[in-house]
């Protein structure tokens, strides 16, 4: 078993990880596919007249900043547009896929954080009534039984908190969470960047390999952004059982193939 | 097994239809849920600058036209934003519903159209490129998975065509299709209206039952717009082998319960 998160960056080849998608399952390889949408989101949030806002917490992780208004956009476009192209694409290569939120038969739960601490000018604030959490309890059950008859699954924020509340949790560390509780060997996480780059944006220096135990020292020397996020949820995977996990390219042709064969950071 | 289908037109109170499902499931009710979306759709697409088009069949039934543009807006807001606030109310409930596309498991699959008769001011046309077609296979078998281990299904246009693509369908045939698919005794369609009016938009003008050979004639005199696609809903339905079938108000209380009980126009 191994679990696939692409996200939703620009320049991200969908075709590319659709067919590779194909090649695996024609193998016999059981899989999982998780999936962002963020740039589109930005797009039709602006278009919406409800730009994006994203807030960075005193430790260094930037987050989407999510009221009611700014859910629905996200879950439109994230479980509408985004899922639902992934879904037809495999239909279209014969493979019989199934997309659902973390809402969706309560497949991936937790709680809705009461209130966050963000950073803004150096100066520390505390933001209430936003719909965010993080994935505590996967419902592996469920993922299971549509794997066994025969569906792949194609997951999506949000979650869902214990009281039925959607929730915007980060895409990464939910493919962590599942990836976890599917018992899978392997991580691929894969963006618009090569993997993890020592000197951002220089994308000629690519770090190849990190440590299980380097982890925390990257993110708070190298990492930049988003990469910060995808870096704790490989160690969060990690930490869970996992073999490895690859962060790779997906704006090449066969993105996965190529991170399955070490391309890209891989983590251990 | 009855079936429940809720439109997307303006006024529609989901809150209501919801409690109602709870109600039902609460008392043992084996039901599926199938909403619209169009009221909405509306919107959003001329927000983004696509605004909708519509248009009329020679035999006089108006429907969306659906280039692949108009499409992804669809699934945004069906699947997406529709789809997911109603799966949410659910689980706030205490309801673990699962919410799905046609395209999902290949749940409603029918053949793509090649192109579509219309009638402009008066002359025929034929369009080309529209992503459209009808439920001819409903996967049963799904259902009844899901259904088994306690899933409420809440389904949604649009359908996938045997190719593995996209196709915007009715949802009322739809419903209709997946009421005979389960052997329902009743499919309840719920729009903004208080059922069939003999003199549109006269809501006085109610007609509270029509038999079965009758629904030809009340499409061609009395029925409008939308309202004729539904009859034809009706009409699928019933030689599918429903019991009954009842055009219902759902922007009241209770509206499921009120057209269970016989109130708005009952079709059998």
């Amino acid at each position: 078993m191994i679990v696939i998160k692409v996200g939703g960056s620009e320049g991200i080849d969908y075709d590319a990880v659709c067919d590779d998608v194909v090649d695996l399952v024609d193998t016999g390889q059981q899989l999982v596919l998780i999936h962002g949408g963020s740039h589109l989101t930005n797009q039709v949030a602006t278009a919406l007249g409800h730009p994006p806002q994203f807030v960075t917490s005193p430790s260094g992780y930037s987050s989407r900043l999510t009221d009611r208004a700014a859910l629905e956009i996200f879950e439109m476009v994230y479980c509408g547009q985004v899922n639902k192209n992934i879904v037809e694409r495999l239909q279209r290569r014969g493979i019989n896929s199934i997309g659902l939120s973390g809402i969706d038969g309560r497949l991936w739960q937790g709680t809705r954080k009461k209130a966050i601490r963000v950073l803004e000018n150096g100066r520390k604030r505390i933001i209430r009534d936003t719909h965010t959490g993080r994935v505590e309890q996967v419902n592996r059950t469920l993922l299971w039984d549509l794997m066994q008859v025969g569906l792949l699954p194609v997951l999506t924020p949000p979650a869902v908190s214990y009281d039925g509340e959607a929730i915007n949790v980060d895409g990464d560390r939910a493919a962590a969470a599942t990836a976890v509780a599917l018992d899978a060997t392997d991580l691929i996480i894969l963006s618009n960047t090569p993997g993890v780059l020592g000197n951002f944006p220089d994308e000629s220096s690519l770090i190849p390999t990190i440590e299980r135990d380097e982890i925390q020292q990257v993110i708070q020397t190298n990492a930049q952004g988003r990469m910060r996020m995808k870096l704790l949820g490989a160690q969060e995977a990690l930490a869970g059982g996992l073999r490895r996990v690859v962060l790779g390219d997906a704006r090449c042709s066969q993105p996965v193939r190529r991170a399955l064969a070490g391309e890209g950071t891989v983590i251990r």
